[in-house]
């Protein structure tokens, strides 16, 4: 993992100090020190998690608009990104661009990956480009999330992009640590709705159709108009103004329709904002955050490797009926009880 | 909840009489035992816990055919359960059923409901009733089911099923716990497929389509054709002998093609039994059983009245911005770790 002998060097030096190195930099928009303090909150390790979690203490409150973005591989998503963060940069915006993929099993190089499928907004002094951390569990890569936009949003980044592949859990975890969730998809061939689930639907405060031009922008405005008529068969939401959520065409490749997205986009968030549903859905998302590292703190004592060996052998004597199982489960209770750590 | 005062007495009885006053009984069938050791495990006192885990581990290893049976309301479930379980009967087999429903608000009053429901096999001497416990979660109704049929085992029944409705997550439990799981469903109108879920479908070993009978007789004799055509898009699994999962038609009312059914259970189960699949997955069973028990006994740590109030005043300054919510967390672990019961 890149970064890391850089931020061992850090650490082994004195406390306050190691705070300040990163701190400071981090909070004037300085990218590298952005880069180690997101590989620290990465860091499963004891000691790093205690660093985290007094940098993230220690972070200035900035807010940036925290977009949520989903869409299967093939429906140009990198190439949206791509047209659409640079696009937000010539507005003089700084653009944070974080990837979330559980499934991601590539190691060093899906820096270089991510990189260069973004290869212009890589290069754009405006933009932070963040791929996600490589082998590293659903709950794991959520906390490292929603720390990384903290740090993002200290460090001035304006907007922060938070991507991710529409694959089983990882929409509601993206538009649980969203402002505004957008949904991604491809021109469908025909009126069927490309079985997006309706649970996913029901999360989208904007659908766009990529690919609207050349060829495909006749289909493109046929899907527009079915999935505007399958959003308007959901209930209108309380935290929505009258027409959302919306279904809109763009081109990433041509640029067409980004502008338009990006109105609507500060459209909702300005209603939500002034209604006071932004305030109120952060704190909610906070509120979720805090339960989900409880009981994540709590089953991680499960993984301690003394615990490990003992729940192993237990659970062949269960699968083999020598014991009940919650019996078995009471006695590794009650010596987590007497063995703390 | 019926037989507690029954049990209070008991349990101010000494420590080995009370087990030798529940135990004795229940192992020769005593039905009055066999429910006052229900309500022993449907128990959540910390005294009563332990109880009922050394009651548990004091039974002796008898086995019965566990079968898993999920139905909507309406589909004659109960009509079913009481055709079937008397024809069980009939052929001299001991009969237990046990209800899981996790929505379950009903009061001592569904004692009564479910015994009327089933009123012939109620008054069965074969045959033994138990509705679900009320006002229980999902979780609570889990593990009180797994131990009452361990005892229901334990007192001599040779069938014990497990009746759901087919709402939300009982299914999956239910089959989770389950020798063989059916799915009885009501005859179509055309050829849909009532919106049965792919997931349900996929843990079913038999589809039995009810109704068969009078006017409804070719409309269910088309749904069993229906299902059929869609058990077999569904990949082979291992531990199914040729054939299975299997649609059949059957009549509660005129106990048309309950042998045909019982005959299929039978066939499947002896199998499963005779290729070592039914002890693998019982196996399997109590492994996944014991780790939800580590785990629901982890989490419950958050439930005691001092910890709750503590979690909520954090959560508080957390949903407010005062405080990062990963500190909150550790907060709380750390006093976990520093204030044990």
């Amino acid at each position: 993992m890149p970064g890391w002998s850089t931020l061992a060097g850090m650490i082994s030096g004195p406390w306050g100090k190691v705070m300040q190195d990163l701190l400071t930099p981090l909070i004037t928009g300085d990218r590298r020190a952005l880069s180690r303090a997101i590989t620290l909150v990465e860091s499963t390790r004891a000691d790093h998690r205690q660093m985290a979690q007094d940098l993230i203490a220690g972070l200035p409150d900035r807010q940036a608009l925290r977009i949520g973005l989903s869409g299967t591989p093939g429906v140009g998503k990198s190439t949206f990104i791509e047209a659409f963060g640079t696009k937000l940069t010539e507005q003089g915006l700084n653009v944070a661009v974080l990837a979330v993929d559980p499934s991601s099993t590539r190691s060093g190089g899906s820096i270089l990956g991510d990189k260069t499928r973004m290869e212009t907004l890589a290069r754009n002094p405006r933009a932070f480009i963040r791929p996600s951390p490589s082998n590293t569990h659903l709950g794991g890569v959520a906390r490292r999330t929603r720390e990384a936009i903290r740090l993002c949003e200290a460090a001035g980044y304006d907007i922060v992009i938070i991507e991710t592949v529409g694959v089983g859990q990882s929409e509601t975890l993206v538009a649980d640590m969203s402002d505004l969730f957008i949904l991604l998809l491809a021109p469908a061939g025909g009126d069927e709705l490309q079985g997006v689930k309706r649970g996913i639907m029901e999360m989208a405060d904007l659908i766009l159709v990529n690919k609207a031009d050349g060829d495909l922008l006749s289909p493109a405005t046929r899907t527009v108009a079915d999935y505007a008529g399958a959003l308007r068969l959901l209930r209108k939401r309380p935290q929505d103004p009258e027409g959302f959520p919306k279904a809109l065409p763009v081109s990433a490749t041509t640029g067409a329709g980004l502008d338009a997205a990006w109105s609507q986009m500060l459209h909702l968030a300005g209603w939500r904002r002034d209604h006071g549903h932004l305030d109120r859905n952060r704190a909610e998302q906070a509120r979720q955050w805090f339960w989900s590292e409880l009981r994540g703190g709590l089953l991680a004592k499960l993984d301690r490797p003394n615990v490990k060996a003992r729940v192993d052998t237990l659970g062949q004597k269960v699968a083999q009926g020598d014991l009940p199982p919650a019996r078995a489960a009471q006695d590794i209770l009650d010596w987590l009880d007497d063995h703390r750590e």
